[in-house]
């Protein structure tokens, strides 16, 4: 379980988790459910609403299919698969209680993925396919009295480089 | 769940459903499935290989994620989800067979999606984005000895008319 | 030059034109130009303005580089090279008069792309990556008084086979 | 005119170029004109070829594309529009040869892009979007008797930053 703000490089992490990885490991995201909804989830009140500022918020209809969605990762793991998943923590520990509900009795290992604020506005920036300012407004917010079990900064070091770090503790547990 | 051979219109189809439901379903498929896959499984003697015809084989590694991914989308819908499926019944009756066993108990719609193979073909051409041969070779072979529910034909009638009617049928269950 | 409105499929026909033309055409459009502005360009009073029923206004700096872009495709033909263009008129016969000048000299023929209102707004809930309103806004309002070669009508006609209708003139011309 | 091996970081310098520099500039590139190819392109003898090493070569077909292209962005300028080009000089110093001609007259601020290989092979792997070898065989073979204005290192340097100083030159020039 992969959490950290927009654009501090979750996803470049799970490409290069799923090459170096000795096993085929299936990989979900908040961005593949937010595929998955209908598209008039975005923009509307009990859905997904994205602030002029980059501030996201997510209402009960959002909230629904999502803890739904959860159950079934849980689910698939059960039934053998290996799963990364990489999420934005909005309510910082109180998302992570969520998670824990749904993935009790499996292991997890709870990774958190840092960037300087700067650096991922930056970075935001240079992708050019996210709503400027969600960056910096999730930089800190997504980790806020989340605990884990290894924590990782893109600030300096390539996807690849963390992605092994993490590898390395996987193959521990 | 829809079953219909490559470019036979069904993610259009998902698309204009997830619009006239009037409740929020969440779609996944076997494209989205692939994408979770990592980019090793394609290509590999276990995993999924296209032939230079459009023939698609799917190997034992590729089965066991999508038998546990069939698990995890039964869960969702246990959890509360309402949920809508594409896929293609490569291996046909039994295919249907496999999903009849992960879902049971659930209220499930079987929709088949057929197109005119020659339709099929030159709109595999105007999408541009899969390999030439898949929906030729796929328009009959996915619904071998497959039961329906219902049957579509999209060579003919648009995409939104198709949700319609299936929406019906929703509505009805 | 393949003129209509959005989601008209006119992306559609372009690809399989590339598909039988025998010689290799190269492919620009209104998207290609909007993809290279920059992002500033979208939602900004001199550039790109979506408003919330679809209705497209462009403003004097979107011209600018508009203007600069067609005097570059013609170069491109004169330099030798095969060019399909697919455009929205949004000016009608206006933007037809503008493409005559920046083309004057060259041979072109005038393609327009018709799709009924309703079934084009279809399609582009069924594509699910467009504007709601687009399609129905831009239907009548691209053609007016606009002069063609040639006119299609994708309503109940194929990419492909309306591919082939043009391809057959390019051959002649 | 930027020039760098494929995962070099090119695409994020140009989103931020296109985002910190005070007039709105056009962006073009390799990628945007193998788009604008017909698909047919992509593997066939006079076209480009991506051997299974990631080496890329390119026949006469497309060369003469590539030809009538670059005087198309020459046209562009002319014009009056900014334009940022990103290419991959295959052949090196020939390459910048072939631009310079194309190019005649114009202002121009050549600009290397260099990576590390071994980090430009690492991100390929996190972009999960291109053939891998590409970065590693293209790090060094672009920059073969370039001469540039501004070279600069996305190694250790985020494409905002590099953008920064590409920017800094564009105002002085």
């Amino acid at each position: 379980m992969l959490n950290g703000g927009s654009s501090s490089g979750k996803s470049g992490i799970v490409r290069c988790l799923q090459a170096v990885l000795p096993e085929p490991w299936l990989a979900f995201g908040v961005d593949s459910l937010i595929e998955a909804m209908p598209p008039g989830m975005e923009g509307s009140a009990g859905g997904l609403e994205i602030a002029a500022d980059g501030a996201v918020s997510v209402g009960p209809a959002f909230r629904a299919l999502e803890a739904a969605w959860g159950q079934g990762l849980a689910a698939m793991v059960r039934a053998g698969a290996r799963i990364i998943v990489d999420d934005v923590f909005l309510g910082g520990a109180a998302s992570q209680q969520r998670w824990q509900r749904a993935l009790a009795g499996l292991e997890v290992l709870w990774v958190g993925v840092r960037c300087d604020s700067a650096v991922a506005a930056g970075r935001e920036l240079a992708r050019g396919d996210r709503a400027t300012g969600m960056a910096a407004a999730q930089a800190e917010l997504a980790h806020r009295g989340v605990v884990y079990d290894l924590e990782i900064d893109t600030t300096h070091t390539e996807a690849l480089d963390c992605a092994r770090v993490i590898a390395a503790r996987v193959k521990v547990t």
